[in-house]
C-alpha cells in the first residue's frame, strides 16, 4: 500500500492568531516529502509534528505574499544550524532568490548546503518534477500576484504479482519486473503464460490538487479534473462576495463549484479571513453545491488514497 | 508612580523550539510601547499577551542574525492590514530597509504607513530617541555582524509637589511646574517659600540595559554601569566557553562578570542555546559571580523600577 497524505501545517490567510497559523502543508508520498507554501512559524509546526527537517528537500512556495512563505529564510537557517549538507530544492513562481540572497547578505553567512532554485511560469500548467512514482504540475491561479497551484498525481502503478503463480509456473526473479510492466512468460519449453495468470491488476492511482489563493478561476478545471482530493482557498463566506472579487480570492461556494465542475472526489477548504470565528457557515456553504467537503483544519492529516 | 517594564516575549537563540520563542522583547515605559528584537512568531507573541499591535511605535533591531529580526516583515504587514496609518520608527544597527524594500517589491504592495528607518552605529555609544522623560542609547556590542544593545534610562525627575503645603501657602496653578523644578515660591507679599518646604524628593530614575549577541566585552560596563537591570545573552555554560569564543556569544559566567563588574541591580539572562533542556546549570553559574541573578523567562516581566 502507497502512502499519499496531506498534513495541514496552517490555514490562515492575512493576520495570523495564536492558534490559527499561516499556511503550510506537508504533503507525504511514500514517506519522500514536499513541502508546500511556508508562513511565518512553519519551522516551529514541523518541530510540533517530530517531522525531521532534513528529510525534506523539495519546497514549493506558490506565490509572494507573506502569509505563504514568510517562515522560508528562518526554516533555511535552521536547516544550515542543524548541519545540513544536502542540496535544497526551492520552486517558486517568483523570483524568490533575489529575498533569500538579500537576507544572507546582511546575516554575512551563507548556507553550508546548495539551493536549487526553480522558478515556474505562471502562465500555464507545466510539469516541473517527475520521478519513476510521481509528477507534480504547476496549476495556473489567477490573484494580484504571480501564484500556481500544485497538482501531485501518482504514475500509473505497475500491477501486482501472484506469488502463488509465480512459484507454480517457476518464473525467475529477473522476470519479475517484466511482468509488472504487463508482459507474458514464456517458459524454456516455449509455452506462453498470459500476464494475467501472474499478476494481479494494478493498484488505483491518486491525486492531489493544491490551489492556494486564487479568485473563482474556470480555466483550473480541466488541468485538476478528477483529481481524488482538491485542497481550494475559501477565504470568504457569500456575504463578504465582494471582499472576494476585490481581493481575487474565493467564497466557499467558489471553491466547492470549482470542486463540482472539476468532478473531484473529495474537497477540502481553507485559508479563511480571521474574521471568522468559526468555520460552520463556511463549510455549510461548501457542502450545500458539494456535499463531500470538510475544512482543512490545522494538524490534520488527509489521506489522499483513501477518500 | 511610574511603569517601567520588560516583558520577555523569547529568549531562544538559533533553532526555536515549540517552547521557546526567538529574542523579542516589550518595553514599557508609562504605557509608551519599545519593541526590541522581533525574531519570527513576534507578532503572535504580541496576540498571546493581548498587545495592540498598533500601539508600537518604535522598534529596535540589535542586529541581522535570523533569530533576532525574521518577524518584523509579517508583523509589518499585520499592522497594514489592520489599517495602520501612524509612521512607524525602525531602529537597527545595519540597513535593514534593504531586506523589507525587496520583499514589498516582490509583494508589488505598499505599506498604507510611512516607515521612518534609522541606521544606528555600532562601534560607539550614540543617544538616538530622547523625550522629555527618558533617553534611549545604543551599546556597541561585540558580535560577527554589526550589533548594538539599547540603553534605557529614564531622566531625573522633577521633584513632587505637597499638596497640603500648596494649599496651605495658596501656590497659583501656574507655578506648579516652576516647583517641580525645584523653584523657590515667592509670594504677592515678596515673602519667599523655599522649595523643600513645597515638595517632596524626587523618585530614583531607573535604567534598563538589554545586550543581546556579544562575546565577553569589557567595553561595555562604564556605558551600562549601575543600571537597575542589565538583560545579558548568556548562550553557553562555562563548559562550551570555547563555542562560545567562537561563536562570539557569552557564557552565564561571563555575563554575570559584566553584571559585577557594572555594578548593576539586577540581572537577568537569556538567548541559550537549545542544547540546554534546562537553564539550572546556567543560572547557578551566573549565580555564582552575581547573586542577584535570574532567567529571562519567556512570557514574565521584569520591573525595572523594582528592583
Amino acid at each position: 500500500m502507497t502512502k499519499f497524505e496531506v498534513l495541514i501545517l496552517g490555514n490562515a490567510s492575512a493576520a495570523p492568531t495564536p492558534n490559527r497559523h499561516h499556511t503550510s502543508q506537508l504533503i507525504n508520498i511514500n514517506e519522500q516529502y514536499f513541502l508546500v507554501d511556508c508562513g511565518e512559524g512553519t519551522q516551529i509546526r514541523l518541530r510540533e509534528h517530530k517531522i525531521k527537517l532534513q528529510r525534506i528537500h523539495h519546497i514549493f512556495i506558490s506565490h509572494l505574499h507573506g502569509d505563504h512563505y514568510l517562515g522560508i529564510i528562518g526554516l533555511l537557517q535552521t536547516m544550515h544550524l542543524l548541519g545540513r549538507v544536502a542540496e535544497l530544492n526551492l520552486y517558486c513562481s517568483d523570483n524568490i532568490k533575489e529575498i533569500i540572497d538579500v537576507h544572507l547578505k546582511y546575516n554575512r553567512g551563507s548556507l553550508r548546503y546548495p539551493i536549487h532554485y526553480v522558478e515556474m511560469g505562471s502562465k500555464e500548467t507545466e510539469l516541473f518534477f517527475e520521478d519513476d512514482k510521481i509528477e507534480i504540475s504547476t496549476i495556473p491561479l489567477k490573484h494580484k500576484i504571480p501564484c500556481t497551484g500544485f497538482l501531485f498525481k501518482e504514475k500509473e502503478k505497475p500491477r501486482r504479482i501472484n506469488s502463488k503463480a509465480i512459484l507454480h509456473h517457476e518464473v525467475p526473479k529477473f522476470k519479475i519486473n517484466q511482468l509488472k510492466q504487463g508482459e507474458d512468460f514464456i517458459k524454456e519449453t516455449g509455452e506462453i503464460v498470459q500476464n494475467n495468470v501472474l499478476t494481479l491488476p494494478n493498484l488505483p492511482s491518486f491525486s492531489y490538487a493544491y490551489c492556494s489563493d486564487t479568485a473563482y478561476h474556470e480555466k483550473i478545471i480541466p488541468i485538476i479534473k478528477k483529481v481524488s482530493l482538491l485542497y481550494h482557498e475559501a477565504t470568504f463566506v457569500e456575504e463578504h462576495s465582494d471582499r472576494a472579487s476585490k481581493t481575487l480570492h474565493s467564497t466557499a461556494k467558489q471553491a466547492a463549484l470549482i470542486a463540482k465542475k472539476s468532478e473531484v472526489k473529495h474537497l477540502i477548504i481553507g485559508h479563511f479571513s480571521n474574521r471568522y470565528s468559526d468555520f460552520g457557515e463556511l463549510l455549510s456553504e461548501a457542502k450545500s453545491v458539494f456535499e463531500n467537503t470538510q475544512i482543512a483544519e490545522q494538524n490534520e492529516t488527509f489521506k489522499v488514497s483513501n477518500p
